[in-house]
C-alpha cells in the first residue's frame, strides 16, 4: 500500500487530518529532503524516513513501489497537492496496478497563494507551469496566448528555476502582446512558510521584480481589480 | 474580524487545523444551510450559527460585515476553497476594507476529484464553470474552445444546475468539434461526502451519463491516458 500525500503549503496547520492519519499508518515515509523536513516534526522518533534527492522523481516512486511490494506501508510525500504537478501521476505510472495507491490531496499553491493575494481565482482560470524540462517551450507559449485570448485568470507555477531565471520575463512579454501592462497581477513567495512574502502589482511590473522558483504568480482577467490592496476577480461580470 | 473559511470537500478529515482554529475563535459562524450542517458537529453546543438561504451570497456577506462591525468575530464558511468560485471575492467586495478579512483556503473540488480519478491534473489545466448565472454562455463557450485548442486538461465546475441540466451536454458538443470523442474523461459526484461516486469514461460518453450539480468533470489533454482504471496526465510529454 502506498499513500501519496500532499502536505499543503508547508505549515503543520494546513495538513489535513486525513493526510496525517494516512502517514501515521505508514511504516516509512519517502520524500525529497525539504518535504521530509516539513513532515518529520509531526511524528515521534519511531517513524522511518527515506530521504531522496531532488529531480529523482521516478527513482523515488520505484523505491516506494519496491518497499510496498516487500509488504510495508509507504507514504510518499510532497508539498501542495500531489495531483497538481506532483508525484501522484508518476507514482500511478510506476506502480501500474501492482500495489494499491491512494492519493490524498493537499492545498495546492494556486489556492494558498490566491488566499494571500485576496480572491483572484474567483472566476475561470488556467494553471500553467513555465518549466520546460518536460514540456516544450513552444507549447507553453501557446497555452499562455490561449489563456490570455480567452480572458482566463492565469496562475503560473514554476515561474523560474535555477537554470532558467528568465522564463517569467518571457511569459510576461508574450502576455503583453495581448493584455495591457496595467493588468492587475500578484505573486507570493513561500506561501505558508518561513519567509513568506507577496506583492500585488501589474503584469508590466512583473519583469522588474525578483520572482524565483519559490513563487506562484497570478495574472488577472479583464474582470480582476484591486480592492483595499487585494486582488479580486468577481464571479462573472460586475453587477 | 471575518474569517472566510474553506471546509474542503466535506468530511471532517479534510478540514485543516488552521481552518478549525479560526472557527474556534469565532463568536458565530455564517453559512448556507448545507455548509452549516457540515460544520456544526465539529463544535460544542455553545457555538452560534447563522443559517442563510442558497444564492443569497451578497446578503450573507452583508450580514457577516454587520456582525463584524458590531464587534464580533465572524466565520463565513463554504465547502471547497472559498477562493475558487466561492465567497472570498464577494466578501472582500462587500467589506471594502471596513473590517479585517482573512481568507483560509480549503481543498477545492479540482483537487479532491482529481485524487479520486487518479492524477488527471498532472500538467497544465483550465478550470471552467458552466454556470451562466453571472457569465454569458458565449464567454463560457469561448473558454471551452480555447482550452481545447491549447491542449489543456479541462476541469468543469457546475456542470449542471436545477434550471440548466443540459449545460454539460452542450459543452461536450463544443469540445468534440475540436477533441476526439474517445478522449479520456471522468467525473466525481459528492467527492469526500456521503454518496460519493465516480466514473472514468470518455468525452463522447459524458452525454449519456447522469451528471448533476454535485459533480465535477475532468476532460483529459492529448497526453492523458488510463492506467489501471485511473486517469493520468503525465507531466509534460511521455518519456
Amino acid at each position: 500500500m502506498i499513500y501519496v500525500v500532499g502536505l499543503g503549503p508547508g505549515g503543520a496547520g494546513e495538513i489535513t487530518p486525513r493526510a496525517l492519519a494516512a502517514l501515521e499508518k505508514c511504516d516509512l515515509i519517502v520524500g525529497y529532503k525539504a518535504y521530509v523536513e516539513l513532515a518529520r516534526p509531526l511524528f515521534d522518533k519511531e517513524k522511518e524516513f527515506v530521504v531522496s534527492a531532488m529531480k529523482q522523481e521516478r527513482d523515488r516512486c520505484e523505491e516506494a513501489l519496491r518497499l510496498s511490494l516487500s509488504g510495508r506501508t509507504v507514504g510518499l510525500i510532497s508539498s501542495g497537492d500531489p495531483g497538481i504537478y506532483g508525484m501522484a501521476g508518476i507514482m500511478l505510472e510506476v506502480a501500474r496496478g501492482r500495489t494499491e495507491v491512494e492519493i490524498i490531496p493537499g492545498i495546492t499553491a494556486a489556492s494558498s497563494s490566491a488566499a494571500i493575494l485576496g480572491a483572484p481565482l474567483g472566476c475561470d482560470f488556467a494553471v500553467i507551469s513555465l518549466s520546460d524540462l518536460l514540456t516544450p517551450w513552444k507549447v507553453i507559449e501557446g497555452r499562455l496566448r490561449a489563456a490570455a485570448l480567452a480572458d482566463f485568470v492565469i496562475c503560473i507555477y514554476n515561474p523560474a528555476s535555477h537554470g532558467r531565471p528568465e522564463h517569467l520575463s518571457r511569459a510576461a512579454d508574450i502576455l503583453m502582446e495581448i493584455l495591457p501592462a496595467e493588468r492587475p497581477a500578484g505573486w507570493v513567495r513561500s506561501a505558508g512558510r518561513k519567509g513568506e512574502s507577496c506583492r500585488v502589482t501589474t503584469l508590466g511590473e512583473l519583469k522588474n521584480q525578483k520572482i524565483d522558483m519559490f513563487c506562484t504568480v497570478i495574472i488577472g482577467s479583464s474582470a480582476t481589480y484591486v480592492i483595499d490592496g487585494r486582488l479580486v476577480t468577481p464571479r462573472g461580470y460586475r453587477e
